[in-house]
């Protein structure tokens, strides 16, 4: 590893989510004081030098690379680049391209960071459309999810290939050696689910993972598996409801409990409600996943904390090596499926 | 109405449910106390004595019909039903077939209690299956969510006709005029969601429902539609993951507070989120939609005060006419789709 030698340099889309640019460069510079990264704030002149005012810079690792214009969440990506090619993101995905950094971080609009990771660096050998998955639960905060959302129709091939991607971040992130892996489905035994998972499960069962089986929704929450596959129309689904019913829940016991306990011992509550179902928001993001190179993509509520996170998320995956694994875990994978 | 002269006629399947006979029993006594209603109470003869030793009968309008055997959860219901002629959910539907009962309640295995009513009662015109369906949230107690499982893979039609169901359902128990219908999906904008939310979002729009477009997870807590449509992979996966995670906060808080606040207290607030999050295990059960009659199927863990409600939500739909008026919906669709 040459992290020994060097910090890891990422590219931190500063333009992009609903805190921008201010919570994207507070959340910078606590990364940077923690040391271990340098830090290329990517973002518009005058906006990064008012945010950044009174801010001794020799201090940090830290420099601005000029940007214009940003991407909205509502804007088409593809089309949306080609009008703002110096857009923020995009000159982000750019950087790592040219070599200049080891992994670029966006809280913006997910589908513009995935059209400039795609177009930037590229995809895998054995990928079609890059995925996005992780944790999203602070109440099973090991189990990896995927898709959350970027790929809404899914053949059991994709699937299956999101079960090794599943395995290798649940190894890399979550130190899990031999992490179990699950079809989300309506029913434990075989004969349940969907037509989809049924084909599927048939492909799991052939494979080399560790394949536990079905899940249920409330299995979730009971760590019946490391790594839990889905498309990412109920992925997406899903995480949405649990951040929703987390906050409904969260300020029904803040209502319920006022008065009753001091101010701070029911924010604290209330908060950690909050945060067991509102995990993303907490960790500020998760890899891109199929892409060759290190993309990290947040959610657009993050604020300095969570950005903090999501540049650790970066560097942790820069220097585990998690891209050349992934490639060669979906290399064997395509070997082993073209052998049968 | 002919409610006014005698008291609508219940069969209980008193063998279903992993806590049968003796909750059925004490809850349909609950609902037989509190009046306008005559039960049939099915199940195996000595068992039931047991259940009703002390009781004094000549007070109740309950008698006991015999059955022998039941259908377990984990068995292939028409198989099961071909075995056990005489099981007590097959023959609580078999009561409303031979006109001795106006509707039937069932706690047991769904699937057996589809079968069930399916060879018993038969389907209404315009449908293929019977769908289960109805509010499952505590936090958005009269949002109808449905296919809630029994259709795991939906044609565009089929989700229209559920879009048809919901909306009687919602008028007749939630009293809603009106009600707004809405397609379950991953983002607002038409042009999100997978294959079948797209294809199915024109037909809604084009249809004579109030569609409001899709909504996404965290919206079924924010009351942005009445009804909300999806397949039933999506929401049986949806109504257990918040089951669970409401299971598993109330616990959380319980454990937060223990100490903190008196014993009851705490009880009750947990009790509350766990109420919140677990509606269909409290309200006992919703009705099997689609079928020519009225059957409650219920959750498994029901008690007898959920039993009682599921009791009192089968005399509401035989007193509502739910039904027929449904009938009439549903060829009103049919008679729209083919003049289209």
């Amino acid at each position: 590893m040459s992290t020994d030698r060097h910090p890891v340099r990422i590219a931190v889309d500063t333009m992009g989510g609903d805190h921008a640019p201010s919570e994207l460069v507070q959340g910078a510079l606590l990364a940077a004081q923690e040391g271990g990264v340098q830090l290329l704030l990517v973002g518009e002149p005058a906006a990064l030098q008012k945010e950044l005012a009174g801010q001794d810079l020799s201090r940090w690792p830290v420099r601005v690379v000029p940007s214009e214009g940003v991407i909205r969440e509502d804007e088409p990506p593809t089309v949306a680049l080609r009008q703002k090619p110096r857009a923020s993101v995009f000159v982000a995905a750019q950087l790592v391209k040219m070599g200049q950094a080891d992994a670029f971080v966006s809280m913006g609009s997910t589908g513009a960071a995935m059209a400039s990771a795609v177009f930037s660096l590229g995809l895998l050998e054995g990928v079609e459309r890059p995925t996005v998955g992780g944790a999203f639960l602070g109440l099973a905060p090991t189990t990896v999810i995927l898709d959350l959302g970027t790929n809404v129709d899914c053949r059991p091939a994709q699937l299956l290939s999101f079960g090794v991607i599943g395995t290798v971040m649940a190894q890399t992130f979550a130190n899990i050696a031999n992490p179990r892996v699950a079809l989300l489905s309506v029913g434990a035994e075989e004969s349940k689910g969907n037509r989809q998972v049924k084909e599927t499960h048939e492909l799991f069962r052939a494979s080399s993972l560790n394949f536990v089986g079905n899940v249920e929704g409330h299995d979730l929450l009971e760590n019946r598996a490391d790594v839990v596959i889905c498309d990412g129309f109920v992925g997406n689904v899903i995480m949405k409801l649990c951040e929703g019913l987390g906050a409904a829940i969260s300020r029904k016991v803040a209502e319920q409990l006022g008065g009753r306990l001091p101010r701070q011992v029911v924010d604290e509550l209330a908060g950690e409600i909050y945060q067991l179902t509102n995990l993303v928001e907490y960790n500020g993001g998760g890899p891109l996943l199929g892409v060759k190179g290190v993309a990290i993509v947040g959610h657009g509520r993050s604020r300095a904390p969570a950005v903090k996170n999501a540049i650790n998320l970066a560097r942790r995956a820069v220097e585990s090596g998690f891209v050349p694994l992934l490639q060669k875990r979906l290399l064997a994978l395509q070997r082993a499926s073209s052998a049968s």
